[in-house]
């Protein structure tokens, strides 16, 4: 959403008269209809009311608007020499669309981000940008001519990049494939459209897990797909759930994140993957690994991959260097049969003709040239003196409030607190009070729960962070 | 699609042996079922029939496959302890899912490109690999460091790139706007993709030239759009034919590429944008201007832009750097409404979290530091030369096989053969003798037509080119 610019010297009242203007002259408000009041406006925007008087006050002056009686301020009617008809009621558009619009709260968390006050930021699950290997990538770029061709990239990705990927698949994870069975593509959350779009079809029945990574849930709405939850406790879900939901409603797919689950950061037991995998195969249903944390194990030991145990191919593996490396790089991968890769290259195609040369050769010199290797090592560490951090700030300032498991991976803590809340009204207040965390109700979940990222915020902002989280809640339940 | 690797020394039958093991024990051919003939298999996979025959070999010696009296070669039943109901059958949900596959011939065209046979292309719409600004783009990564942040990106788009571009698209198109109502996508691709799944809705009547531009045919399809054509001529559209459309469809949108339309190069002629753009406007309809190519404009003088005409704000403006500087960046733009562009900015977080940045940046430098000027005049220079070698070949070398007009911009040459053809079968005369071209029918129009790209071959493939074109027709025509 537009928001005016404080770093220039154009007046803020000026930059909202331009941008009223302009939504006028764009049919967004078309002439005869009314104008969000001052209040509502100053609010959306986070000025003060009276830097959008004094807009208005311009508008009027030019003639666009004129005060309508008790109704407040109306686009003049023959302004511009237009008549209601003349342009696109762009609100029909908007509001059309098979896509369906992120959930409500997503939307406010971003809009705070973007905001850029200084908010300590807990909601995101990524990592903090200290953690990212930009010297690293600052020098591969200044140090290493870019030789690659700048036409048309293969939509399946860059062929070095997905032959890096196999020796480090197998290297790190455990996990065979062939160049041919890897499609990159920008990052896992389009691995996961890319699958919604061209496998499965309105009204399927696919399970996921609850609490789930919140970001899927609209995109499986938007497919059409009818959600089935797999409780999620300490160790992952339980197999034996899939055998109930196939018989009643003959899923035809099953979302997964095994290890480091987001947002509970449990680990799948052993004996629940053999399990698992049996069942799946069994019933001959796919399953689709969403893994973009198994090599954030803070002990270096990672847990094993749903994949690397998966010996009839029921498995699609997706991973990322989002939560490994950098998020902003768009790197992600997808791994299935040959038929599904061809099948998803070809949509792929048709929707963004492939990703851009540039950060896939980046992605490859990296990871091809030991980079990976340090830059892991390092970020192993990091991530651990975050979360003890943070259990430390949980010990001293949240008193009992909260509870929570202690994740040995991943970038974020689960917590359930011990106290009736509403999830929502607490991040209101918690805003107030500068810090971002996300309610888990968002998950699919029951009321009750956040989700925190220690990996986001600065180290420096962790206590301070719990501190604003701690006061919020005392009004909250006070 | 998997091809074998000849660059490797693993020899070709072996990696066919690998290759089709692997796609057995993925699931992709069931115990039971049966393979390829080797006829088939060697066809697809362009090798000879005796490879393909060794690898089988192997397959059986190894107890995976076995002989199957007068049908082939037959998955072992008991191998791999599999049976049927095993593995997911993949078949069933490659063909699922709501997003179609593209047309067969682009499929084909795209595998004859990926061998790297050296065959000639007049079918890709892109720059020869020389005329990219790689030595710029070289020398920007080298010479300034990337300063910017590596986390999520805010997926409207980098900021600064959004700045230039308010710039840019009033210095070089008299096209005014501002950082708010600028949306950066992966090429004007994913510009169309994001318009049609979050702004129309399955049934909704659309307009679209014809011929028009192939690869968003699929596109609509998928998104399960009704299509009505506006038969372009030398002049574009005849904008009358919308009031008809819309009286008898209700027609919700006008896709259309008024500047060197691809394929047939035409300009509209400025009369018609203007009735155009009042009949858009008196029925309340949006406009997208596909506008990839308008300043390839040979003279530098390009015509203007529906945009720029534009005053009700119907149209929506989407353009590249594609055409212009390089393909293989995929970066694009779509102007519009703030309340489009914030529902296209949520759904596309949705997709894929919004671009790299790393691209974003070089594009922002690339045209911000003055080097676009530059490119810009060499480029138009080199493609005149190209367009004038390739009308010289078409004098001298086809007779009176072709009758076109003269493009004055654009990549492409629009070709009338003066003879009963059928387009897919001379492209395949064509492939044997060594160059690719773009059947007319797949534009949607009648048979008898031919896109020729003049921009990708290099300058010196454009006569043999030629004459293995002209070979092909002699023989088609016959
Ligand atoms: C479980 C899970 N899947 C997918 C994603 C998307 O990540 P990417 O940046 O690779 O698209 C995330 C990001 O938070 C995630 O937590
Ligand atoms: C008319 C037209 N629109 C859109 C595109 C897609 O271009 P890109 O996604 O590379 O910007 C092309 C490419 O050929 C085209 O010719």
């Amino acid at each position: 959403m537009w928001k005016p610019d404080r770093s220039t010297r154009k007046p803020i009242y000026q930059q909202i008269t331009d941008y009223m203007e302009r939504r006028i002259s764009f049919g967004e408000f078309p002439p005869g209809s009314v104008l969000p009041s001052e209040r509502k406006l100053a609010n959306l925007l986070g000025v003060n009311r009276s830097t959008v008087v004094l807009a208005y006050e311009e508008l009027r002056a030019s003639g666009i608007v004129e005060s309508a009686q008790g109704s407040g301020t109306r686009v003049t009617k023959h302004k511009w020499g237009l008549t209601p008809k003349q342009t696109p009621n762009w609100k029909t558009y908007v509001e059309g669309g098979t896509f369906l619009p992120n959930l409500p709260f997503i939307r406010r968390i971003r809009e705070e981000l973007r905001k850029k006050t200084g908010i300590i930021d807990f909601a995101s699950g990524e990592l903090s940008n200290d953690l990212f290997p930009a010297d690293t990538i600052r020098s591969l770029l200044q140090e290493h001519p870019f030789l690659g061709q700048l036409g048309y990239e293969d939509p399946q990705g860059y062929r070095p990049l997905r032959q890096t990927l196999v020796s480090f698949l197998e290297e790190h994870l455990q996990i065979q494939s062939t160049d041919a069975s890897i499609l990159i593509t920008s990052g896992s959350q389009q691995s996961l459209y890319l699958i919604t779009q061209c496998l499965l079809s309105p009204n399927d029945a696919v399970a996921i897990e609850d609490p789930s990574y919140s970001y899927s849930l609209p995109m499986f709405q938007s497919a059409g797909l009818r959600l089935f939850r797999l409780p999620v406790d300490e160790h992952g879900i339980n197999p034996e759930d899939i055998i109930t939901l196939y018989r009643q409603h003959r899923i035809r797919m099953i979302f997964l994140n095994p290890n480091f689950q987001n947002p509970t950061g449990s680990i799948m037991a052993t004996e629940r993957r053999i399990r698992l995998l049996e069942i799946a195969s069994e019933l001959g249903i796919p399953i689709v690994e969403d893994d973009p944390f198994t090599l954030t194990a803070l002990d270096g030991n990672p847990p094993p991959t749903l994949k690397s145990l998966d010996k009839t191919g029921n498995v699609l593996y997706i991973g990322s260097l989002s939560k490994i490396a950098a998020s902003g790089l768009r790197i992600g991968w997808l791994l299935a049969p040959q038929t599904v890769v061809d099948r998803l290259t070809d949509a792929r195609q048709q929707m963004d003709f492939g990703l851009s040369t540039i950060p896939q050769w980046i992605a490859e010199q990296f990871i091809s040239e030991g980079h990976f290797e340090n830059h892991l090592k390092t970020l192993r560490r990091e991530l651990e003196k975050k979360r003890n951090e943070m259990v430390r700030g949980l010990q001293t300032i949240m008193g009992d409030y909260m509870s929570y498991t202690l994740p040995q991976g991943g970038l974020n803590l689960w917590c359930k607190i011990n106290r009736e809340v509403d999830d929502f009204k607490l991040l209101d207040e918690a805003i107030k009070r500068g810090v971002l965390f996300v309610p888990g109700s968002v998950y699919g979940s029951d009321q009750g729960h956040i989700r925190i990222s220690f990996a986001r915020p600065h180290f420096d902002e962790i206590l301070p962070g719990l501190s604003y989280l701690k006061e919020a809640l005392d009004i909250h339940c006070k």
